[in-house]
């Protein structure tokens, strides 16, 4: 173990965050502080219509004090399997189900100081789905052809990484003009 | 403000990331809570020698609890300005300085519950440089063919949304055969 635990402190355990401070001894016998975010993981999800439109969804980000254009997302509730969020959360955020959901990737959001791992879904072959929002969130769905996303990502105006990986990697296996 | 905020709790303040807890009122007159991980920003680089080899590094992340192979990347020191993180961040991770950096992007590494912003580089043109590492890391660096690294964000072994983004991003720049 190449920073093994000598102590850890826990600092806080929320709603969808917890914050721990351990104390590591190095390889070299000198011990460091790691500052770790826990959090219990969350899907994303590229949804594409029959059009090749992509849905995206427009939301206020309260850390960022600003209006955000980001692929569905969700955190996974308490035991939750990623497939059954992604369901949950296409539905929710979009207002669609998916007859099609394949796992495209994944990815840590920030390996440094944080656990969260991003499981990443193709959404297509949509039906119109009844599934109530969120109350909590307040959602605005934009539809767009899939190569304007690509184009919103230079212009730097979709400027998440999920979102900007999520349609990155969605480009490899669909393909783009753009 | 469609989230103004009416109490602000501090939980934690740290070495590279901080926590507060806000309480919000939203449109519909109800409220709730926002926990917020504040962080200084960062920097990543997707660093290329004249062969079109990438430079990458391999790291322990415990928060994770395993080795990481990433772009290089950095936080900002208190005030410091992202063109010179790159260029510190870069000699100390990678031994090199480049003789060129372009900033090509940027993105919020998780706008969902953190503050940190990440400023992109691609640096180009290498020189040997003689600034040593972080004492506090342990960072082995691994070249490969900049498409080899694109077939390992297929394959799954690059999987932190930083250097997914980084990789996809840069290879819209520069192109790539796979």
């Amino acid at each position: 173990m190449p920073e093994s635990t000598i102590a850890s402190r826990r600092i806080y355990d929320g709603r969808i965050l917890n914050l721990r401070v351990d104390t590591v001894e190095l390889p070299d016998g000198k011990t460091s502080t790691r500052e770790i975010v826990e959090h219990r993981g969350a899907v994303a999800l590229v949804v594409l219509d029959a059009e090749r439109n992509v849905l995206l969804v427009r939301q206020y980000r309260k850390p960022l004090e600003r209006y955000m254009l980001e692929i569905p997302a969700g955190t996974l509730e308490r035991g939750e399997e990623p497939d059954k969020c992604a369901e949950r959360e296409m539905q929710e955020e979009t207002g669609f189900a998916a007859r099609s959901f394949e796992r495209i990737g994944g990815f840590f959001s920030a390996p440094g100081f944080c656990t969260e791992y991003l499981y990443l879904y193709l959404a297509t072959d949509l039906t119109p789905s009844s599934l109530d929002g969120d109350e909590d969130e307040s959602i605005e769905l934009v539809r767009m052809p899939f190569d304007q996303a690509l184009a919103l990502i230079d212009n730097g105006e979709i400027c998440d990484s999920k979102s900007v990986a999520g349609l990155l990697l969605a480009a490899r296996r669909v393909g783009s003009s753009v």
